[in-house]
């Protein structure tokens, strides 16, 4: 948190204990109302509804709750009088009003909606229908087109006239039958003649996306094309919403965040507010195969018993022959991972991924192989080292191997069968290392120890 | 890569396979140099080569190269006459001059310099001196600015005739001794009468940074206040440059890159062409800390050889026991991490999630521990069934629990020390698992077991 944030925060605990409510006044007054937000989730319940209460006006509650976390603006909203939020929500934009009602409770939302005016109403509906995750998820409705045969001089004319135009950057162009065919920048405007018309000055070829495109990929155009605004087109090419910069960087801040949780089998819930016992049913899952994974090695381990009995230090070694495969694995899979999601790893050059990353296990293993094999000769001197030295030496470097092409080739195949390879690696990856390692650690000790 | 990309790409190597070198070039005019940059690193180098010769202008060059991977234009520059390089490279705007050339080796790069104007190096060599990632070290020295005694006539007339100002959507209004006072929106500018001086439109509380903040704390207040250009100011208030939201992008998406990364021992070289030599020492390093784990589990656990031989099946538990808890701990601590870099997790909240954590931890490790006591019952009913049972049961426990409260507080603790908790949580969390999940798992069999 910045000072600035930090500041507002203390004042405003301060001021609140004190009951100094003129002088609250005056803070939030001063105050963004983004600052106001972020400083909300650290205050108490109380002391976050006296704060709303006590912002300036409507427009400012409005701008508040669009900025707060989603278990936040739920609490307040489903705290207080319905008709009070109404009217609130409705001076918020389309894009924050779907995107607040869409985590409301049903009969929240049915009843919030039912005091809206029906215009708006119908709006909502439409955008409430579409997949929050695509481009029409995120989209706004508030954007600025014209005619192809308006001119420059009567743009800025309607431009200065134009109200709640999220952000106008671009005016996109349109047909008479609201189909997108360019887009002029406003610094366009200004330097041609008034009397151009804006078929003529407007871009020929226009990155656009279609109403279904998940979001991830409207994020990385307008990433790759430095653009302000995307507009979202229907199959028609009819023009039907722009998504705006700042809703690219939620994204992009936004899927990382996931991408980084489900490869360690957790979700947005963790910082949520929800109970502990919510937090475990999203994470139990997932450990459900690292159990089964261990289930499997001392299932395996079992039957090796009798063998255990004769060399019994070779239990000693199986923990590290399992981590430092385990660990090899989830380097090389979290690697891959994150180059698909970025795209820096192309499905296409798999094979030549797939070698690298071999080459690397491999020399890892060979290095912490010879490492682990001296370290074996010396504790155990007394018994075979020799043999031990073989045994833990190679399974170190089987296993690392084996963790290196599991890690590699697991997202790669889940990238291909279209299954998210950041939820499926983890699991499977420590599982296949688990069994693996474990037969080969002693089938080398059979090998070599004549155990 | 989207069908665009692959569009182009096929294209591209069917023709240069051809040789057919005027359709190359057609294509190629058609294309966008983005895009074209997109597709070079999947070509091979001779491709490369021919791709960049044939692109039309040095300006097509010059953007093609300021978007390519790093280690593309370093092949690129290295390995073409550096008098055309100069050129191509003087072409570019500052804060990409700046970015290529702080990679470059360090002979090409005072070669290239030596071969621009004076004035180009003169704000090249202060470029330079920046530390690559602060606000300074990625901000772009085009922007647009006027004195406060401007009308809104003059700003517009001035912006008419400005050229090489990057994405100007806002006017910055700066005192007589240079300092930032305000700004003043494009769409300001229209609304207002156009004698109106910029003073009396310009905003009172202007978001800014200093030079040396650093890159992610811009990023993050773009994306609070959805700027789309934060100006940046030296010591003195006086102004220096902006950060542009194409930057803010690409700081969030390298920043997050960098952490899932780090968090798992790795960094971007994974995905460069550099050896599987200079990959083996970024990632042995984090490995080791696993395999000192390893050892010290292995060394208990030859503490432990005696009760070991006297009850075999003891040791068919021990991956188990340890997987559950290293499982746990890093899902843990990725929660953790990844809540302090996106300010979802706050230090002065740490004891709240401590608890938290506890809590889940706590309660995995009863469903885990019930969960493999029975099995345990089952498998090794002629032993000592209820004895095993417990031992594994409470170890698991123990072991989960212990993971969690290592998994957060590790990252609390490093972020307090001002570490960056990414880097150091793995492997010590690893390392913390295995010796204590040993240790409670053989003093439970102790206590229980009677061996």
């Amino acid at each position: 948190m910045n000072s600035r944030l930090q500041f507002l925060l203390e004042s405003l605990r301060k001021l609140l204990r004190r009951n100094a409510i003129s002088r609250v006044r005056k803070v939030l007054h001063k105050s963004r109302n983004e600052d106001v937000a972020s400083v909300m989730r650290y205050l108490d319940e109380a002391q976050r509804h006296q704060v709303f209460d006590l912002l300036e006006t409507n427009e400012d509650r409005s701008e508040t709750l669009a900025e707060l976390d989603e278990n936040l603006f739920i609490e307040i909203v489903t705290t207080r009088p319905v008709e009070h939020m109404a009217q609130i929500i409705s001076l918020m934009s389309v894009d924050d009003q779907t995107n607040l009602l869409s985590h409301l409770p049903e009969d929240v939302k049915v009843e919030i909606l039912s005091l809206l005016t029906p215009e708006d109403v119908a709006e909502l509906q439409e955008m409430l229908d579409y997949d929050r995750e695509t481009a029409a998820g995120i989209m706004s409705t508030e954007y600025f087109s014209l005619e192809e045969d308006s001119t420059c001089a009567e743009a800025i004319e309607a431009l200065q006239h134009a109200e709640d135009v999220e952000m106008a950057f671009y005016i996109y162009v349109v047909s008479r039958q609201e189909k997108l065919t360019g887009v002029v920048s406003l610094r366009a405007l200004l330097m041609n003649p008034p009397a151009t018309p804006l078929a003529e000055i407007k871009t020929q070829d226009t990155i656009y996306v279609r109403q279904d495109q998940d979001q991830e990929e409207v994020a990385q155009l307008a990433a790759r094309y430095n653009l302000l605004a995307i507009p979202v087109v229907d199959d028609k090419q009819k023009m039907l919403g722009i998504v705006t910069i700042d809703d690219v960087i939620d994204v992009i801040r936004e899927e990382a965040t996931e991408d980084i949780l489900k490869m360690a089998g957790a979700d947005e819930t963790a910082y949520d507010d929800s109970s502990a016992w919510s937090n475990f049913r999203t994470r139990a899952p997932w450990l459900f195969a690292t159990w089964m994974g261990g289930l499997a090695a001392s299932v395996l381990i079992g039957l090796y018993e009798h063998q255990l009995q004769k060399e019994v230090a070779l239990a000693a070694f199986i923990p590290i022959v399992l981590g430092m495969g385990g660990n090899v694995g989830s380097q090389t899979a979290t690697i891959i991972v994150r180059g698909l999601a970025t795209g820096r790893v192309e499905y296409g050059l798999g094979a030549q991924y797939l070698v690298r990353e071999l080459t690397i296990g491999g020399m890892l293993g060979i290095f912490y192989g010879i490492l682990l094999a001296l370290y074996s000769a010396v504790r155990y001197y007394d018994g075979q080292p020799l043999a031990l030295a073989f045994t833990v030496g190679l399974s170190i470097w089987a296993s690392m191997l084996t963790a290196a092409i599991v890690g590699a080739s697991t997202p790669l195949f889940f990238h291909r069968l279209k299954i998210d390879p950041a939820i499926a690696t983890g699991p499977l990856v420590t599982t296949a290392v688990d069994v693996l390692g474990i037969l080969v650690y002693f089938l080398f000790a059979q090998w070599f120890m004549e155990i």
